[in-house]
């Protein structure tokens, strides 16, 4: 299973490739840029999906579905979107297919050019803003609370499974509201439901923040975002939600009556999270023996393994591992017996702890004997043997110690690799050392965010959400700064 | 909220698009072809994803995600594929938009042309097996049981808001297996699924049976299918499951070494339902009232309405509401409170009658003097005043005995609309006019079926599954057939 596994060390960028390919999480396909997510994978990415929607419900929003076409000229409706979003995007001309005339395949029908091109949406504001023009028509049809689960396509030129696809999967939250206020308490509302599910169920601290305008969501007053930091030092941008103001209303001609009888542009919000949570997820935990994952998002969270010689040998561990296994199950935790006798033990430890199954237990005949069972855990690698009579609330109770576990090495590698910065020197020799977040004093000018990224690669990734104020000099331009910001570079 | 709606009588097809827009279910987009899914209808989608998925899964099935683009030169691999999807299709030629040199609007750059076409895919055999040709080397590997929920694109000319759209949403199972006999059990035990879910959750009575040759998917040996009969005495066909041979593995070069050491290729299986499973639930069960829907899979299963002049009355009612609805929804009712005071208890009960809810409550001052309260049933819009002391048990009765009832209703139906014919005049004159479902002979070719479709538009829905074996002739031809095979018009 892990031959040919690179270590952390060695190389970090390949340690995630073969991470993720022979974990049997992803893969590239046939489509430049485009992966397969497999059975494996995907399991991981449904329980993300479970979670957050539920949270997304208990917040009040309903699931809704937008066409995955977008006419071209929508995208020039709104200007800065347009330059955000309308580059690299694939670009629908054609409705048909012929027969080729040299009777070798199938060429395009020249014949069945569209009027109006459309675009495959890179993201769903503007046709899910003209749309909204038909719902509201009254304070009474506000606040609108939908979001989307669908995929999504930018053209990327360089690729990295999970962390940058040209069609990704994501979920879209567009809503639409009567003020201001409510508008920016709901941007901030759902920054706080994806921090809740990066730090509750995944495992992940984060930072939360604002980004500095030059890193705002094209068509955004404000986006709020959270980060993450990987083990190798660099920021995962892991959620958004943007505070649109009211740029997509005036774009597409969206008001409301409001009840003081007022005709009035509506306020709108959007945020999202993608399947790049599977990269920060698999970054944050995993190890140099694969995949490590948080029980609450591990498809399975025990395996059972038994050792055995003879089918008699098996049949008694079975009878042994039934009502375990049963009472598992009635406390909700997802669990496999791997009884197959086409692998041996051994190949099956080396794979589940490749996969990050968080606990397994191992039976033999001499357990059977002797009333025992072997519990190993995936996070630390240790290994205890126990009496099996009340394995039940053990097994429990390592499930959340290993979610803890997790939450807290994360948290302390953040901690030890965050750096407040006042020098220039010092700013690039830890970028060029460890990375990690560097807190420094900023001058507040694109121009200077713009020089430290051509010199370092290092960008804003948040300006801290209750930033104190505090007095300084900026790190790269020394001009007066009242604020430290975040800076790291990023994936 | 009915106003304007026709009824079915008057015109059954503006019926239809008159519900599906008032009943907040679905809407046209900007996009030529392409449906907005309005929150009401998308929940009762999400609500068949969510049964549907279980179901998949009990049966051994993963999800996993393919790309949404395919390479133009895939679609030629195999020969009667390519024929039956490569033509209305939505072709990408690139990859980029740039701003227009007279500075309005964006334009598509023309350096930025694709090498090979991308189509937009329209079903996924052809990218899924060349991803499968990777995953399958031994008899080991299989069978792969693998479903996907995806979005599709099918050009149309012609659309009908769920029934027929440009995008439309689906599941698409694609299953790899080591024999014949296996991959048409495979096929078959889907076609069970598809059946048992219309008919105990659906409420829809469906056939189950083959296609003829003419009407088989594009790549398929076989292709079996359910069908149910609407009320406007057209069919819908509402779920197929396809045995493809060993077609894709041949095209794709999928082969796999058995348990005998032999390199043989790999045995397939396709199956799917769409969100036209939205249209065929709308138009089984609905009325002049506008929707009706089966309890099973309404997304408010019960609403409560409070008749109230004052603020204290309507204090009054909802001490007596909670804890009914506490009770109603730990039997896991999905259950709505409208207590809106902006709306008058007219208005919601036309609103949610219109809406389908299965089942109303009422409760006025006099109600909660005497201990009663009124209950109305959506299905035959039947009222009866009951005391509140042991309402939980009468609504939790009620809901089954409304599935049940639209069940038996539509069932009821379609034996009313099912007619043996033996002549080519009495075939005509039931299409003329009730229209239904016909059982007659058939000379087994595709001349006699394409003249019948011509004379008729119907259409061989299905050859029944085990069809009982009856010499006759053909209702068309006269010539001599062995079995009866059911025609229609169909959606």
């Amino acid at each position: 299973m892990a031959k040919d596994f690179s270590t952390r060390a060695e190389n970090y960028s390949q340690w995630y490739n073969d991470l993720v390919i022979k974990a049997d999480l992803a893969e590239n396909s046939a489509v430049r840029g485009c992966m397969v997510i497999k059975p494996y994978g995907y399991a991981i990415w449904e329980q993300i999906q479970s979670v957050l929607d539920k949270m997304f419900k208990a917040t009040g929003h309903s699931n809704a579905y937008f066409p995955i076409f977008i006419p071209k000229s929508f995208f020039s409706k709104e200007a800065s979107h347009v330059a955000g979003f309308a580059k690299e995007c694939a670009v629908v001309t054609h409705y048909r297919l012929k027969n080729s005339p040299d009777g070798k395949g199938i060429i395009v029908d020249e014949d069945a050019r569209l009027e109006e091109e459309l675009i495959v949406r890179p993201t769903s504001e503007t046709i899910i803003w003209d749309t909204y023009r038909n719902w509201i028509k009254s304070y009474r049809d506000l606040p609108v609370l939908v979001n989307q689960w669908a995929n999504v396509v930018r053209w990327e030129m360089r690729t990295r499974l999970f962390l940058r696809t040209t069609e990704f999967l994501w979920q879209e939250g567009h809503t639409a509201h009567a003020s201001e206020e409510e508008a920016i308490r709901e941007a901030e509302t759902m920054l706080q439901v994806y921090t809740d599910f990066a730090e509750k169920w995944m495992a992940i601290p984060v930072l939360q923040g604002t980004k500095s305008p030059s890193e705002r969501f094209a068509g955004a007053i404000e986006t709020y975002a959270i980060e993450a930091l990987m083990q190798d030092g660099k920021a995962l941008q892991s959620g958004t939600s943007h505070f649109l103001g009211q740029n997509f209303a005036r774009a597409f001609d969206v008001k409301f009556l409001s009840k003081e009888n007022q005709l009035d542009y509506v306020w709108a919000t959007s945020w999202g999270v993608s399947t790049r949570l599977m990269g920060a997820l698999i970054m944050s935990h995993s190890d140099d023996h694969g995949l490590v994952l948080p029980p609450r998002l591990a498809p399975i969270q025990v395996v059972i393994v038994p050792v055995f010689k003879t089918s008699e040998q098996l049949e008694q561990i079975s009878r042994v591992v039934g009502p375990v296994k049963s009472a598992l199950e009635s406390k909700g935790i997802t669990i496999k017996y791997d009884d197959r006798d086409t692998q041996k033990p051994g190949w099956k430890f080396a794979e589940y702890e490749f996969k990050g199954v968080p606990v397994r237990l191992t039976l033999g005949p001499r357990d059977i004997e002797q009333g025992t069972v072997e519990i190993a855990r995936r996070d630390t690698l240790e290994k205890e043997v126990f009496q099996i009579k009340d394995i039940e609330n053990k097994v429990v109770h390592l499930l959340d110690l290993i979610q803890q576990n997790l939450y807290d090495r994360a948290l302390s590698f953040r901690e030890n690799n965050t750096f407040r910065v006042d020098t220039w020197a010092e700013f690039k020799e830890i970028l060029d050392g460890t990375g990690g977040f560097i807190s420094a004093h900023w001058d507040g000018t694109a121009e200077t965010e713009e020089k430290i990224k051509e010199e370092t690669k290092a960008t804003i990734r948040v300006i801290p959400l209750n930033n104190p104020k505090e007095e300084g000099r900026c790190v790269y331009s020394g001009k007066p700064s009242h604020q430290r910001v975040i800076f790291a570079r990023a994936y």
